[in-house]
């Protein structure tokens, strides 16, 4: 994997630049779908190709260990064949998961003892275990085993659970150096900054993760409840630390406007299951700002969901039409209202891009902000 | 509207030919998806065209009355518009879900007074209004007012209830033929044929309906829990007495087998929700026979849903991968089954089409009719 830095900005720390893997280039800064258990929800594979120009989607460990599982993963040659999709894509390590979704837990040095939320069965993730899971996936980017720490989270914890991620983390290393793709293309192994919001934590931490000299770095704990600002606080912080040539990638961050301002601070890659999440519930985002479809104020606006961003869905549906299938259920609201959050997002990180070469980012940045909090 | 009959097999009664509506025109035999509230449930209008190929959908009277409501639609400038479908449409009476959706209602000469299923409030149809309320709907074929009888049903109600249908015939005719298209474009209206399962009620109510030479005919109250045999038979009856020169539509058929039978009965139109539904619930009909995806024995299956019907859903993804989305209940696995099955009904009666015009349509059926009644 190669990453390519193409632009810096002047006023902020936001960079353009090309990650180049075996399933094809990512044009950065950029957002990454969440595909959880090998779907985005509600989108099919070539709309995401060609309504939400996604370049990259990420894929969840844990659900796919539980199902379909490992066998069937390999027995299909990976992700990538069993669902069809053969651009990059990016694993988280599981651990998120495990911390939120599955029953009881034991948290040891060795790993972690979990029950799957889906039939109460014992399973057990360690570092090694979820390397060697990842490489069966087969995804282009694969994460390290972490804890990810709650908000809040008293300094104690937060400091020995940040000592044994970064443990875990050689131990990671040591077992996906020792071992290769199973599918004749590369993977890369990201490793993951923790610390909560303690900023010696994370200093320390993003110091540890730095050196270890991967192909990229991820920054984790955050957008766990913290007030906004503690995250950009820690995120600045991290990105001065974390190498300049390495991509940088914000996990599971967030709003639009997050998104913008982690972009102002160095962040290349980002993923969040809001766009999707929020679709489904009927919150759009647009690039006039926030919409509620559900709100009776749509009942009879024929007009577009959103011509800015320039995909045929956005372009096509109405509102009032959108606020119908929503109010009434219908699956197809879910799948409209996901692929229009989906292009947005898309969109946004690509206007981002363009002004970050175009070299008026920050003022760019400024009136998006405003724009894309507004609630409408 | 014009019917133009093109072929009639010289073994059965099954005819080939085209029906000109202001929305384009319909090759017949032709499936009619059905899209109840305004949406062909899990399926977008274009996969409609491009994938499935349909060239007329189905909207519910009662269900796009109860909601966005007559206001949003005329607003909208119809149905058509509302939803962005410029192909043919055809809405029933609202008559069916009064019966079968509604709360208490009470059936009376003037008209049947009904509760909605969405908010309990009370509601009014009558001949005049549904044909006031398809009016400003909007589809090019709108159903007559009529009440379909459940089954069993007794000699007596049936005898009642069909008498009673053919006067609140003459009032619906009454009313369309004093009333016009309020969009542009022309509705044609079609009377529904009744008589529950017995011999002399459908002879005398299909030689009433064929008498009123209307632009097409439509036979109801099948497919209702009456034994496939008692359907053919009614079916035949009624087709040897409805004109030749008019499309005939059976309402509600059905499976596979029923619509191939029904087609060498002599049927030029159907609409069903069993793809759609059974879709949702993981069950496929193929070129090979059906299919119950969420079966282990479809696990490993690597192999697409269905190549023969050339599609790109159905050639692409595979077997083992719908089955997992089925079994983690995603929104891509609904998807994915409704435009598969919807594709395969479109394809199964285009192919009825080619065999009808190609004057070899009776063995092909014998052979298909096995075929996709085989459980795999």
């Amino acid at each position: 994997m190669k990453f390519v830095l193409e632009k810096k900005d002047t006023q902020t720390q936001a960079r353009s630049g090309s990650l180049v893997t075996d399933h094809g280039t990512i044009q950065t800064p950029i957002f990454m779908p969440v595909g959880t258990a090998g779907t985005v929800k509600a989108v099919h594979q070539r709309e995401l190709k060609k309504d939400i120009q996604a370049q990259i989607i990420l894929g969840n460990t844990y659900h796919l260990y539980l199902r379909p599982g490992l066998d069937t993963l390999e027995k299909a040659g990976g992700l990538h064949q069993f669902i069809g999709w053969d651009r990059p894509m990016l694993t988280d390590s599981g651990g998120y998961q495990v911390f939120s979704l599955a029953g009881t837990r034991k948290i040891k040095e060795e790993g972690v003892t979990f029950k799957s939320h889906i039939d109460g069965s014992n399973h057990f993730f360690a570092p090694e275990s979820v390397m060697d899971i990842q490489r069966t996936i087969g995804a282009d980017i694969i994460m390290a085993f972490d804890e990810c720490t709650p908000y809040p989270c008293d300094y104690s914890y937060a400091r020995q659970s940040m000592e044994m991620t970064h443990r875990w983390l050689l131990r990671c290393q040591d077992r996906f150096d020792a071992t290769e793709g199973k599918y004749g293309y590369n993977q890369s192994l990201f490793p993951i900054v923790q610390g909560s919001v303690y900023k010696d934590l994370r200093v320390q931490s993003a110091e540890f993760i730095a050196k270890q000299g991967r192909d990229g770095n991820a920054i984790g704990g955050l957008s766990v409840g913290e007030p906004a600002e503690l995250m950009y606080e820690m995120t600045e912080l991290v990105t001065a630390i974390l190498p300049a040539d390495k991509p940088r990638y914000l996990m599971g961050v967030g709003t639009p406007a997050n998104i913008l301002e982690c972009i102002s601070l160095g962040v290349d890659m980002f993923d969040c299951v809001m766009p999707t999440r929020n679709a489904r519930n009927g919150m759009l985002f647009t690039s006039e700002g926030i919409i509620n479809i559900r709100n009776e104020k749509w009942k009879d606006d024929f007009s577009p969901i959103d011509l800015a961003i320039g995909n045929e869905v956005s372009s096509t549906y109405s509102k009032a039409y959108l606020r119908h299938l929503t109010v009434s259920k219908e699956i197809l609201a879910a799948q409209i209202a996901s692929i229009h959050n989906l292009s947005f997002y898309l969109w946004l990180v690509g206007e981002a891009r363009a002004h970050i070469q175009a070299g008026d980012f920050g003022s760019w940045k400024a009136s998006m902000v405003k724009k894309v909090s507004t609630r409408l």
